[in-house]
């Protein structure tokens, strides 16, 4: 007795970190989800054409692939590890039938050498922050052809600025937009990320402006609790448990036009840990209480 | 034998944590520094006339008093009480001769009965992060008459969005001076907190605005270190230790027309730990290095 249409939903299985893919599928379709955002990882385990039948067995749908990019190499093998390695992910997401593959672009650039400690480690090659988003726009440049090949469209990510140094040049919706406008909206996306971007005070002009430039690409929910978890990373929480103000976000998110899949998305040790069906249940639970009813309040438009 | 003039950095008083004013003063002194950045409680442990004083007998000024803001309270007694508590503020910074006072603006607002455990006590009593800011706004209307009345302007500080929800809804440059335009530059400005804003991808043409506007106010300094500490507060480094590119954020405070001190504050466990004549030492050599020569490459001017 699902009492609402929730197949709008899907489980991204980094929620369910420990399952394998068809584990996660079997519990996302028994649970009423319709659709999974699978990582690469887990599709790989089983080959992509297993992957392809694992997710259509299960009755669902791949709404994404995660993830490809991390561009800002500086050195000429960097550069073409990264290409590589994203034509490979390309492929990966034509065969299991995702229309995307979300891109987290990647960091300052890190020393070829580690060093001594920790921090060293960590120690950026450089801090050129305005170039290493240069080469962002250069990759993206190199890899549009490669994707449109395989049928495959490019989703940005912009990441929250706690990740800035390491992991994402991208900070902003306004941000990926700039650099998606040089090409068709059907070869580069944006994906707008509650847990990245809900402090944005420029959000919901940012919103309409990827909605009007037809860019939204998928829609993740998750939400931000604090204290920070030891490995910020990992401190995401269920939709509800945190800060952000999903009812005001979603609806801007239905209001720029957006009716694909919406992806829950967590990390979080203490989740992980619980069993992928009690998860999945507490996601489309809140999903179904403080997401759906401020997309459209009735079932999925156009999947 | 001091090389160049360095008078033109400042000590921020949180930066040698366990020091008393007036040693925080005498070790300011003794290393070259030009000015201290104090905070509100180590001027109330002496009076603001003592504070005064101490600062003076030192042979240095107040660059700035840290802090007042926390304007986010939604009902009357939360209002009043942030009221009186910033007409104080104004009081000391106008006895110390500081010309401004630095404003966090507060998260959002937080439940006024704690809850059970220490993630519920952290539960905010809405998310409404569009009003809490235009009860900012509405805040900064009550009080600029009053800090006119002490002739001292209060000074908008961005918070890194890490501390959105708990901290300061104010997230970027841009957010502040469109807060502060309502209001004269001699009554609203804004710092430039290096460890606040070096993400922001339109950091280059808010620092512009903010230069057009003449509403810089202050330019501080800290890097960003990874891993995060515990308590991400005090997660900030010495500058140089870091991601952040000075050369180039210093560069652009400096083509904006900022002639005035440069404050390092720098919140850290370890650095709190180190004797303060050895936490000024380093500050004031990694200003000489990493910031100094980018700001106009000779004497402070206009001091």
């Amino acid at each position: 007795m699902v009492p609402t249409d929730l197949r709008r939903a899907s489980l991204n299985t980094a929620t369910v970190k420990h399952a394998t893919l068809a584990e996660a599928c079997e519990v996302a379709a028994a649970t009423g989800f319709g659709a999974v955002g699978p990582w690469r990882d887990r599709v790989q385990e089983v080959g992509a054409a297993g992957a392809a039948r694992i997710i259509a067995d299960a009755g669902l749908v791949a709404s994404s692939l995660c993830r490809g990019g991390f561009l800002t190499a500086r050195d000429d093998g960097g550069i073409a590890a990264a290409l590589d390695e994203n034509a490979r992910a390309f492929e990966e997401a034509a065969t299991i039938g995702a229309p995307e593959l979300i891109f987290v672009v990647g960091g300052l650039p890190a020393m070829s050498a580690p060093g001594a400690g920790p921090r060293r480690d960590a120690e950026p090659a450089d801090r050129d922050l305005v170039a290493a988003r240069a080469r962002v726009a250069d990759r993206l440049a190199d890899l549009v052809p490669i994707a449109r090949d395989h049928g495959v469209r490019i989703v940005l990510e912009p990441l929250h600025p706690l990740f800035a140094a390491d992991r994402a040049v991208i900070s902003t919706l306004g941000q990926a937009l700039d650099l998606a406008e040089p090409f068709a909206p059907e070869e580069v996306g944006v994906v707008v990320d509650t847990y990245h971007v809900w402090w944005d005070p420029a959000l919901r002009e940012q919103i309409e402006r990827a909605g009007r430039a037809r860019r939204i690409a998928s829609y993740q929910v998750c939400d931000w609790i604090l204290p920070l978890a030891a490995e910020p990373l990992n401190s995401r929480g269920h939709v509800g448990d945190g800060y952000i103000d999903f009812a005001t976000v979603s609806g801007w998110v239905c209001d720029a036009g957006y009716t694909g899949y919406v992806e829950t998305e967590i990390f979080n040790e203490e989740i992980w840990s619980a069993p992928p069906e009690a998860t999945a249940a507490t996601v489309l639970s809140r999903y179904e209480n403080h997401v759906h009813p401020h997309l459209d309040g009735g079932p999925a438009r156009g999947l």
